[in-house]
């Protein structure tokens, strides 16, 4: 036998949503009348379909491939121009932020992404996350080796954990020890709490003093409804010396099942070697994407590009407004009901305080049990998700109505 | 500044394909009215329509998304079970081949599935490559760190080259140093040769006397004629014990621009760890997918399914003769003007002794200015390529026509 991957050994074996799913199977199969009434808030993904101009695109370019004075073999590994120009201009330059395609690098996810970017960097860099935190940043560390055994409160020795809570507004102080490398997300995943330009600016500046490079998670920046709020990271003067943005076509536009999202890595960022000499980071991203990937499907691009247009542009708005509007009403129903209640306001993610302390596992069952709804719990975020659970507003407007209902009916 | 992956910095910087472009556009800026001529046999990209079973059920998938009733968003990390059981079904168990739907994992690439592999493959490996080689193999194992510098001839410390020649009928000896994993391609990228049933046995052998893995890349399986050459590693018995199949859908019905791919792993195969345990490779493939990887587009599986239908079947069929008669006609006319000549037959790819020991970038060079044609110079697949160059038969009918026509004019 050839050797394995031992890091992977290292998992944690119940990964949040398997763990989700098995409760939620065992409850149908136990309560098949209850089941019929189940709805999910837990996992983040879309309900709506696609927006028109995509799905017109998507046609367009499918009869492109139909026709072989059309059709399109390998595409560019890093993407489209037309795709990386119109993303250049539609969520940059329009908002006066200094982004240029070929700084933008299309992929077929953000999880892919953000799990891949740790190719081109050491393995000796020290790794910051934020807790609770989106689970793919922390497992992809654990299986590139980046960390040691979980302790009993199920850390990761060799991770710097930045705690998000309450007190903190959901934005974390600076680490004790340097950090190498940091990854943020905001609007975040799973609190739905935004960082103020102030605080992000903060953080490129410990970036810059600490020679970190900041790993900035975008993919929610579309449901910011406050001008004040920061969409990019690059809207930070320095942040492109010490950044690198992800975004995803998934929530804005639906594409969770379509799969399109792009990375941005400016060209003047740079790595170390061990010898301290400094290599451009952007050159490594493409000779990684170049190497391990053979670009997103044509079509797939031609339908992302679409979002750009005037009508997809429009059609976009309309969801964003949807799931804001579901969010909104989460949020006042868990309001209502006496809860403590954050985010929902400029994310699709309402983060509840659990009341009285209950432990997040109890009032995921809770939850399922008494109202036959789906809520995630915190503890499957992180160690200080504890105590905390999320309420996804993807959903329909009626499923969401139902669910404020049932929420009203609860004796905390 | 964090610290970058070094392995990326041993990394040759001539990287095959965009050294041939280099040389391309030099030349045809040098000589616009040739340029005009230029036909292109270099890359192993097709050049044919989709079928219009795969573009049918693209449309069909399209309007699917376009109606929130249908619409679908994350699918299963590892592929839908449409999909999966259309495969098992018609590429193994309609061959009397053991594979479950639930070994088949669906992805974008194979390129993507071969580099990936490496993932949840330990660092302590010794590798084997044959070469010539498709160059992604070794690319990936040295950005994962698993060689040492290059020597004077290009090769990389560390790796067990293989080499395949005229001599050995492109099919390589087993190594003298123990190999832990060992990639083979067949029919092979870039010299069309394949292997016979006995040939393939006898790796499989080797691999459970000495504990290995085969890494075997079969994505041009559906380019053979000959009944008894195999199309699948796990026609040989012993083979579930010993081997991961990488299979892909961008050559046989044209997906390189449109991308979906599949990967097989047995569920009895096993890696050990450090302690000599055995830890199931299947559940390990399922772990990375599931966390740095979310899924194929819904649509592209609907059109790669569309391959399993009478319709698909058939005019996937007819793609592969068109190619095929393609390659015949190159074949003959390499022939015809006095190169000793090999593939073609049961592979898309014509591999080419150089006409009295000629290095293979000056017949790249002779076939762009005398002839405005461009083929794959040998050297650029590895040190054992070199004497050698290969011609894809990827083309129209016409090209293939005044290719050869054009090759009929040459003195060697």
């Amino acid at each position: 036998m050839a050797y394995i991957n031992e890091n992977y050994l290292k998992l944690q074996a119940g990964y949040l949503f398997p763990e989700i799913g098995r409760r939620v199977n065992e409850f149908s199969k136990a309560n098949p009348e209850a089941a019929t009434r189940l709805i999910r808030c837990g996992i983040g993904d879309v309900t709506e379909a696609l927006p028109e101009a995509c799905t017109s695109a998507l046609h367009g370019a499918v009869d492109e491939m139909s026709n072989r004075d059309t059709f399109k073999g390998y595409g560019p590994e890093l993407g489209y121009d037309f795709l990386r120009e119109a993303i250049a201009h539609g969520d940059f330059a329009s908002r006066g932020v200094e982004v240029s395609p070929n700084e933008i690098f299309i992929s077929d996810g953000a999880k892919c992404d953000t799990a891949n970017i740790l190719d081109i960097l050491g393995h000796q860099n020290r790794i910051a996350i934020t807790d609770p935190v989106y689970p793919v940043y922390l497992d992809t560390n654990v299986m590139a080796g980046h960390t040691g055994e979980t302790d009993s409160g199920g850390q990761y020795e060799g991770i710097i954990y930045l705690p998000c809570n309450a007190e903190n507004n959901f934005v974390p102080a600076f680490p004790e020890t340097k950090a190498d490398v940091i990854y943020l997300c905001y609007p975040n995943n799973p609190t739905g709490a935004t960082a103020t330009k102030e605080q992000l600016a903060n953080w490129v500046t410990y970036a810059k003093e600490n020679d970190s490079i900041i790993l900035y998670d975008a993919a929610y920046e579309a449901f910011i409804q406050d001008s004040e709020v920061p969409h990019s990271i690059y809207e930070i003067d320095g942040a492109r010396n010490c950044a690198i943005e992800f975004r995803s076509f998934s929530k804005n536009a639906g594409f969770t099942g379509t799969r399109c999202a792009f990375t941005i890595v400016p060209t003047e960022l740079t790595g170390k070697d061990n010898h301290g000499n400094a290599h451009s980071l952007h050159g490594l991203w493409a000779r990684r994407m170049a190497t391990k990937f053979n670009g997103t499907s044509y079509p797939i691009q031609k339908a992302a590009a679409a979002v750009y247009t005037d009508e997809g542009r429009k059609q976009v708005d309309d969801l964003v407004k949807h799931y804001m509007g579901n969010a909104k009403i989460l949020r006042e129903a868990a309001c209502n009901s006496g809860l403590e209640v954050f985010g929902g306001i400029n994310a699709p993610y309402i983060w509840v305080k659990t009341p009285n302390g209950t432990p997040s596992w109890d009032i995921f069952d809770k939850f399922l049990k008494e109202a036959s709804v789906v809520i995630t719990p915190g503890a499957g975020f992180g160690a200080a998700g504890e105590g905390y659970f999320r309420i996804s507003a993807f959903n329909s407007r009626s499923n969401v109505e139902e669910v404020a209902m049932r929420i009203g009916k609860f004796n905390w």
